[in-house]
């Protein structure tokens, strides 16, 4: 595991020098700290490690890749902005959030330079056509997933648009077509551009999709896990974010839910329905979900996903490349912060 | 001047199809209306004729340039969302704004789809390559511009770059800056994209960025004599939005404040720097910049620049379009809404 981290960290710093070099692109010198910000919050630059090593396991090499891996990570930092905007979200790993601290207007304009950036890289990958198609697409993918993330929060909204179309129920199939779209769509779009930088076969691309798809949908998985049941510290942001959002978006909650007795099940929706839970409050229903199976279920579901991910690589030449893209997924799924 | 009028509604209907059509890929259709809001609210479509008719003055067809065409309305439109969140408006074209109509969140999601109808308008251009860069590199000048718009505000702000950033002075130069990048730089794009659809030469391309600038800088100096003197009702929004919004980027203003006595120039100042100008004040400050000769000024000017770009249509073959052209121009100086 110390390898991986090893790696992460030597291409998450080639990585963050060139998405500052994209954002520095048209960026007037009293800008750039607005811009900049966001980037040097810092990551585990996943989504990027992705592209490189996808693009090495078909015989590419860093270089070949650096610039759509740069764009990649960038379109994650461009949701984030813009997600901590609609989330109402004031911290994000122990830093002040982007229009927390350069105000409403500043977190906007800085998002809109973001995509311009994206674009930069893009432009300047070996094959713009195709690179900006799928960035294109999967851009539309993170709306429409954020959008579904949106209406599935519980708090009664008095916008005649969000109240017409929000989700009194959420099933486990609409949360997996909402993570779909926020989440794997874009670990996705990181893996088959990867092989697209080394001009890698529609075999690869495809095999490279579906590595991405199922090592996407349990990065999620994870992710809500720690949402609940992180070490805070490590966490880098308050435990139970999604019950203080009203989210009923996160798959532990939807599982546990039918696992609990008529009176908890109606104290955690309660929750989720008021307009400011307490810290007490939160506590309460993390214990609640604690007590039931279905943390256990989810890991077990992502451990299986991350398994038939790396049946997808066998397909790739360069087998240096291959283990550690198995040793990164593992990574996210066994990850603690 | 029916003419024109005809020429922009036959030309802006086809438009208006083609951006339908480019914001509907990859839009879920609850999210179609939130989408489709801003675009149907209309508009004169002035930029997307640029760009049609420049196509047309190099020898191009309408065909050829109306996914370009559409793209560039589109940039627009984006940034028409994006200001009425930044400038807190409410109502545009007597309709409510995007982000009042279906909350922050939708109004933001909204955006960012634009973003990307942008993109894939772009994508099916003859040239992508080459407009997609235009696009970015006018995208960030754009956001230049409405940084430097907003720190042009004159309301103290408790927002700490704000108030570090924020102009207490703005100079003629300054504010030709300011709306160089945010109102000119894209009426440019939509010139030169145009020359870029039918595949005409590089001087081609330099004469319709002339143009596009010089009428671009006149555009605007017509806008802010509007902001002020237009009659309200063909406006669609309210008169004086500038004052309201605190700004002191309106070049009537700034060409008037050393014609007035300090008292009268001390009240004008005020009453864009208190939290919320009445009526009543907004009223009184248009009468004193009345009774100056800034507005005569600025229209002088715009005259002039509207008679240079004009010279720069001398070298295009199709002199059907270029006369269009000249006509176009002299209808957005001489335009009363």
């Amino acid at each position: 595991m110390s390898d991986i981290l090893q790696v992460l960290g030597k291409l998450g710093s080639q990585v963050d020098d060139k998405m500052l070099e994209l954002l520095t692109v048209g960026a007037s010198k009293d800008f750039q700290e607005v811009v900049f910000h966001q980037v040097q919050a810092g990551g585990k630059r996943v989504r990027p490690a992705l592209t490189i090593l996808f693009c090495q396991a078909v015989g590419g090499n860093t270089e070949d890749a650096l610039s759509a891996a740069a764009a990649i990570e960038l379109v994650h930092n461009y949701s984030l902005i813009l997600d901590d905007v609609i989330d109402d979200a004031d911290v994000r790993r122990n830093l002040p959030t982007t229009w927390k601290k350069f105000g409403l207007n500043f977190g906007i304009l800085a998002a809109i330079h973001y995509r311009e950036a994206i674009e930069e890289g893009s432009i300047r990958t070996p094959n713009h056509a195709a690179i900006s198609r799928i960035i294109a697409d999967t851009i539309r993918e993170l709306v429409e997933g954020e959008r579904l993330d949106v209406l599935f929060e519980q708090l009664p909204s008095n916008e005649e648009y969000t109240e017409k179309h929000r989700y009194r129920d959420v099933s486990l199939e609409d949360y997996e077509t909402m993570i779909g779209y926020k989440t794997a769509a874009l670990i996705r779009a990181s893996c088959e551009i990867g092989v697209i930088c080394a001009a890698g076969s529609k075999e690869m691309q495809k095999a490279a999709r579906e590595f991405g798809w199922k090592a996407g949908i349990a990065f999620q998985l994870a992710d809500d896990v720690l949402d609940l049941f992180a070490e805070e510290a490590k966490l880098g942001k308050k435990l139970g974010k999604d019950i203080y959002e009203h989210k009923l978006g996160n798959v532990v909650l939807l599982q546990a839910l039918p696992l609990l007795s008529q009176a908890d099940r109606d104290y955690v929706l309660q929750v989720l329905r008021s307009d400011k839970p307490t810290e007490n409050d939160v506590k309460k229903v993390i214990a609640l979900l604690k007590q039931t199976t279905a943390s256990d279920f989810v890991q077990k579901k992502a451990k299986q996903l991350v398994n038939d991910a790396k049946s997808a690589l066998d397909s790739f030449p360069n087998k240096e490349a291959t283990q550690l893209l198995e040793t990164l997924v593992d990574f996210i799924y066994q990850r603690s912060f």
